[in-house]
């Protein structure tokens, strides 16, 4: 359209829910997140604050572009969120608890159409569209944050399944009877070992099994994180590399899983975790490649999403509002 | 067509090879197997021969139909079948290793087209047209025979992933260093426990472990399979029962992972691990929804597949021939 001015293009709102916080931002159609900001999801007990202070926030950002008229649509991406109803159901790492009519509500308040899912599944659509599974009709995207999210293309298209809820290998079992889960309750899932949570929970059983000398072990108990043991790693110690070691065992089999379920062509993976580089990819790989059969094997890439962290959500999640 | 005479209606080959057996048959579009038959898969150490054979079977089946012109196509279903070559690739539960041009060899030696699919994808295909998935978009498939398939459908499409080569949820690890497959030299393969082969094992294990007495124990060990199993249990033998709960835990698990990834409405099992009816539905169930997180729980149904189980896997491969 070239006799309009760009400036007038509609333009759409993305926001990323996660469980300790939320990051939103306004997108144009060629994916720029043309402005963006976070604020707190955890401080609020009740959704209806939560939504006033999001509504809030938003005003100057909308502002900014010209008015709410240039908005196309809101598109939402939270943990449990169901594409279908546009619920948050029972999602273990919110605040929320049940059944809360999340795209309801932002409809109610910002007077525009909301399409909600899985944060993990917007994030899929963004790398689908803006990101490294372009062009790719069978991949998985996996998102190792404070959780362990996921959203499975097939066919080049998001499987949602018969409810919505598609998706969570997160919380598949892959050690029997294995560590619990505080939120779900459930024991041995991959999020409770190959979340930034299951990376300091295992850096601490380490730490207490073992007696050799570490760098951690000059660490406070409180600040022991993914961050903490790649510092240590890259320094060489061996109670950190350790830690990766077990993380991506875990990891990998995980993986190999789901590459025997749907057989992506990649699985890009996505997070905090991802920053460690090799010291957790290549271990990842190893397991994954180890526990698959012969048919799948040296033949699936496991790919670090290059978007822009802060971007990726927001950019994910306003990529479902251009559909609706 | 009513003008047309029924009798020559076209007619579809459908061909299921099992690592044991080869089934067969020609079917019509409403699913009826008009004719069928069966030959040894195993003993055929080189694919020709099995072809050669398969070829003379058939002969007087195509004859009774009124001959070779009335035939559309053909559908096969094999393990580790290719439906994008055409070709079985390192399938570990078969006589020929590497890769066979299944298709190709079919193709000309029946002067017909062929449709090549994995067997549980086959299976699934059968349910979906004839059987209990009629009319659902979103279910797995499950074969508990001499090993374990699958057969996803997601979206109302089947899932055969990048390569062809999805839903091997047979070969996905439950027991990390687990029980060795023979055929794959994985440890803690679904199929090393759930398949006909795993309960065996698992009755021997157990047998040598407790030391109570057992109608098993009257059963010479070559004799030990999954229907001595069963007619221990339904005599309340607890060894027999402990072996039922056993796999049945183990199945359950294996079915909440894959649940928690596509969330399908229902899976159909089956195979003749499911003629022991609820002496292993009830555990499976069991641990099923034991490891499910919540959003997920009471809403999945575990339904037995209805077709004749001589027919089932004929009328999946069938099916494939339809749509080409």
């Amino acid at each position: 359209m070239a006799t309009t001015n760009s400036a007038l293009e509609p333009l759409a709102i993305g926001i990323d829910i996660g469980g300790t916080g939320t990051k939103f931002g306004i997108v144009d159609r060629n994916g720029n997140v043309l402005f963006s900001s976070e604020i707190s999801t955890k401080k609020h007990k009740e959704v209806e604050t939560f939504i006033d202070e999001l509504y809030e926030s938003f005003l100057p950002l909308i502002e900014k572009v010209g008015g709410i008229g240039r908005i196309k649509g809101v598109g939402v991406g939270a943990p449990n969120g169901n594409f279908y109803t546009g619920t948050i159901e029972y999602a273990p790492n919110l605040p929320w608890k049940g059944i809360v009519p999340l795209a309801k509500l932002i409809e109610d308040k910002f007077q525009l159409p909301v399409t909600l899912t899985n944060d993990a599944n917007a994030a899929a659509i963004g790398e689908m569209m803006y990101g490294a599974a372009k062009g790719m009709k069978d991949f998985i995207m996996i998102t190792l944050g404070t959780g362990v999210g996921s959203g499975i293309v097939a066919n080049g298209q998001l499987i949602y399944g018969h409810d919505g809820f598609a998706g969570e290998l997160g919380h598949t079992i892959v050690i029997p009877d294995g560590r619990l889960h505080e939120g779900t309750g459930k024991y041995g899932s991959l999020e409770s070992y190959a979340s930034a949570t299951g990376v300091r929970l295992t850096a601490l059983e380490v730490l207490e099994k073992r007696s050799e000398p570490s760098l951690l072990r000059e660490v406070p108990t409180d600040k022991i994180d993914s961050k903490a043991v790649f510092d240590a790693a890259i320094q060489g110690d061996k109670v950190a590399l350790e830690i990766f070691e077990y993380t991506g065992k875990i990891l990998g089999l995980a993986l190999a899983n789901a590459v025997m379920f749907s057989s992506p062509e990649a699985i890009i993976l996505f997070g905090g975790l991802t920053k460690a580089g090799d010291l957790i990819l290549k271990p990842t790989r190893e397991h994954m490649e180890a526990n698959l059969i012969q048919v799948f094997q040296n033949k699936v890439k496991i790919l670090v999403s290059h978007l822009k962290e802060s971007d990726a959500a927001i950019l994910g999640a306003s990529a479902l509002a251009w559909d609706k």
